[in-house]
């Protein structure tokens, strides 16, 4: 009963059935069928007109959105533990040319209007300091939690009026979505790019890289290529993007995963670090409580040293989930 | 009858067996257990301790590899037509942070040990000129010519001489090994490490970073990760390189595309631009001729104004190339 | 009467002496006569052999030398309220190729080592991490206060347990040097390289990056040429340098600079944010204070909302500091 | 009689002259009253509003003129015997981020229309491609030859045709310019911004980056700070450029060194390799030819085996340039 990562999870048959398909001779690239047919797909989703790229990884998609946003003597504020920040091996640091992370707090790792406003008034406007050219939200966040709507809407507000283009790291942006309940469009809100993740939620190899603002996309393609991202076989890509959004199946299997999850978090009420919004539960345990729940089968990474970190996905069993739920509750 | 490049090849079933029978959960990242029988893996192909990494491009592969040979201020001897200069769109001065390519010739597009050495001996050796790093070989050429281990052995020869780290971009280095009939570590000869290219022959998303010296590897780790090519779901990677490894079908996809090459050869022996060693074609093709073979069904791209290049890959059919040779010699 | 900043400082009449003495043709760049010496008369003010290169800039010195320390894919602990991290625009980040800064706390703008553990400690030891590669100290740090020889030990001590080179900031190690009345070895600690300060101290443009391990410097040859730092008429460099040293001028600069700080702290006991240990002096000033202070006639930078900085240089009159003392008394 | 490099000539005595009347304090950095004078003054050498930077070195104002030319992923059609190319350390990968010079041919290293439209045409224009963002001329070149004109205005009406930006290396820009004759905006042409040099002639350690599109120079304070090239007593700096301009001193002393040159050139004319039409004289001679002239006092460098490079300066005396010339005449 696995419970270490939603990266651990299984590919789903329709994505497998998908990329089987897509196994003819066809133009090698980008210049496939199937990519063609991305930035409409993706533009139904979002009700706009979108560009999108294919990436194989949610650090390229991240890196290769904000490379279109910031100079290298320019910064990106983020929350301190975003992905971006402490999990990529300083990517954001060479894809951005040595640009520069700045870090703003916030409960639950989502950045508040105050916190962003604390970071960028401390910095002087002159040519010692590095000034922010983006903000960088990450949806659902590290700790598992969702932006509302309107908590976004003031968010990208400050940032429009400092000058600052914006950014989503959406590794989790369908299990935020299911959460919210609203459209995509919403749950994104005013973002210039969107980091969307697949990997998490069904696919094999492929996340996307959708510019709400399309004119960026052109830069992120030469960079795309100049990063080695630019696979041969595409079409495989593509068909795996086009499977997770045929019949909304990013929507399905986020609902599954975020529902395994709500499963665990009942009974772990009592113990929970952060609100259970999207498909992550992280909550206090004790090394020997931690060591029963493993003697009993359920496989999961420690979070320092008094808790555990507990993801479900979409191929998540829904007994197994409950059974961890009452693992927790019977600790 | 398609015969624009390798790139366009379906993926041989037996990889896709390997990769659906990795679909279950498991480690992350590298950490699976597929990933880790890599070394041993390749290490009984070249009957030496190898360290390998996965990479999703040939691009990537190159660069990961030149980053651990070649510091910013340095350079990499290549070949002015080979691919890491031309074709990757400055992904070198990306991932190398900026060193320089040094362009040597030589006939199909092959270094040969005067070319080079008049490039090394220009370079004055003060702090105002770039000193050459590490040399890069391309097996097979980009013009589809084999390097024979005794040129290997010339070249590599100087490099040491010179203080020079090797590098192989083995994109076709299958079909160069089964072109030579010689052990894969004779067709490699002395590299530091080895891009060994595996989607132009069967598989569909995964290159082989193989480091000769495995010293070399554990920087390329961290710069994978920083380059946001450290896929969550490596079992996939690590599955598509066994697969290609198992009972040779890396080799014997190779010979099947160098004869279905040597068919194509056949017709066109007046034309050949370059010997046909591997499994390109390149030949002399006006418009008009090009056109006619359009016309019967063949597909294949532009070489300049007066030519035409032909690819064949591992999956082309006997028939497509002797029809495209006797349509060649009926020209 | 100035208080902005050494920078303001004029030039001292030793060095225009040097500077017009080496007024004659002589080898360009670094090939000159004086150049030649700087090994021999930094030695002799180290006790032990070292390597020196001249830069224009205390930005362009410190990344010169952290350069050599840190790959792009590493990082270095830093005190958050350091030069490397507020005042450089990121220089850090251009010359080390995206490495990265890790900010640790500590009061005084000093590191500690709880603080410099704290940062280390966090950092998980595996690839999706940037790892620590060096520590960089301030001496005298930013706000004005200088390590002790036993601080330097203890922290230096960790570095070398964890594996990490060492630098040192210098922009003021001329006053930190004075204040602690010891040998420059023993203010500067076990450095493997030391961006020994002269622009605020008497000198012009030239400051000089001293490598304790001077094996180090061979790769800082390069990379100075290749950030445009190699003057070709070098020779007015280490006139400047030789200059600073020759009978100890940098250490009677520095200890008038300092006299004149503790002029002007002996009127604000009751208002410093900070020990005056060298010759910068911060403290507690309200705006109409500051406006008070500027209506007779004194030049310095506002700190904040509510704090004031006067700084102290070699040309100082002492008169003009003492009166600044008793005017802050006078409030 | 040293004619090594007009690197080695000696400091203007109106320069040391503006650099003694500028030491006394001002605002650091480039805030001071005389950084604030170089807009004008140099819009006045060229009829239009300009915006000027100084920087330290050659290099270092190529590369900040470049960097706000030319993305990461783009490159630079240059001469290749360009200074850029094979004088700098590989700098433009440095501060252009890895993007690509690309090399076009010309006699005396000077562009034609025919090599650089031989560059360009042969850059395919699609994403694996690196595609050309700017052209990069030399005046004089590295051969010591003048650009007309006509040829300038050929050369950027093709260079506007493809979108290029342009930018001038004018290490020798007054040489140029006091060859031609004319004002020196037509010696410069249709630039977007020209590095304007003064060290070799006459002046300390300080050259101008002279944008002639202003807009550019934006981008560039950032990243003379960011290379750690902006000096915080630059009043220094500006005072030098400011000493060059008065009174035409800069033309003075190029028409003194070119005049210098054409002596050495009297008794040389069979030999030369390119026409002297700066300060530069290049002509065959043969080792000991060489040693002859060496024994009789004249320092120089060798130029390749049967070649020497001899360089007047703006303090060459006539009768050594004279003595020069007739001892190579006697050759």
């Amino acid at each position: 009963m696995q419970f270490l990562s939603d990266n651990s999870a299984r590919v789903h048959p329709k994505v497998w059935e998908a990329m089987q398909a897509a196994d003819a001779p066809d133009t090698p690239y980008d210049g496939d069928a199937l990519s063609a047919q991305l930035d409409d797909a993706f533009g139904a989703v979002f009700g706009r007109e979108v560009a999108v790229l294919w990436a194989a990884t949610g650090t390229a998609a991240n890196c290769l959105a904000l490379a279109t946003m910031v100079e290298p003597h320019g910064g990106v504020v983020c929350h301190l533990d975003s992905h971006i920040e402490g999990d990529e091996c300083g990517a954001p640091g060479f894809y951005l040319h040595g640009a520069k992370l700045m870090l703003a707090g916030g409960d639950h790792a989502k950045l508040t209007v105050e916190s962003v406003a604390g970071v960028l008034d401390a910095i002087r406007d002159d040519v010692h300091r590095v000034q922010a050219h983006a903000m960088s939200f990450t949806q659902a966040s590290e700790d598992g939690c969702v932006y509302r709507p309107e908590e976004l809407a003031a968010l990208t507000g400050l940032a429009r009026k400092r000058g600052l283009k914006t950014h989503m790291d959406g590794a989790r942006f369908a299990n935020a979505t299911a959460f919210l309940g609203v459209p995509a469009a919403e749950a994104c809100g005013d973002m210039d790019a969107l980091s969307f993740g697949f990997v998490k939620n069904g696919a094999m190899s492929t996340e996307a890289v959708v510019f709400l603002d399309p004119a960026l996309a052109d830069v992120a393609r030469w960079r795309r290529k100049r990063a080695g991202h630019l696979q041969s076989k595409g079409r495989f890509m593509a068909a795996q993007l086009l499977a997770m959004l045929d019949g909304d199946l990013w929507l399905a299997n986020a609902r599954a995963a975020n529902a395994a999850a709500a499963h665990i978090a009942d009974g772990a009420a009592e113990r929970l670090l952060h609100p259970v919004e999207a498909n992550e539960v992280f909550c206090r345990c004790s090394p020997p409580e931690r060591e029963a729940l493993r003697a009993q089968g359920f496989g999961f990474y420690d979070w320092g040293p008094d808790a555990a970190r507990f993801v479900a996905a979409w191929d998540t069993r829904e007994d197994h989930a409950v059974a961890l739920g009452k693992a927790i509750a019977a600790l």
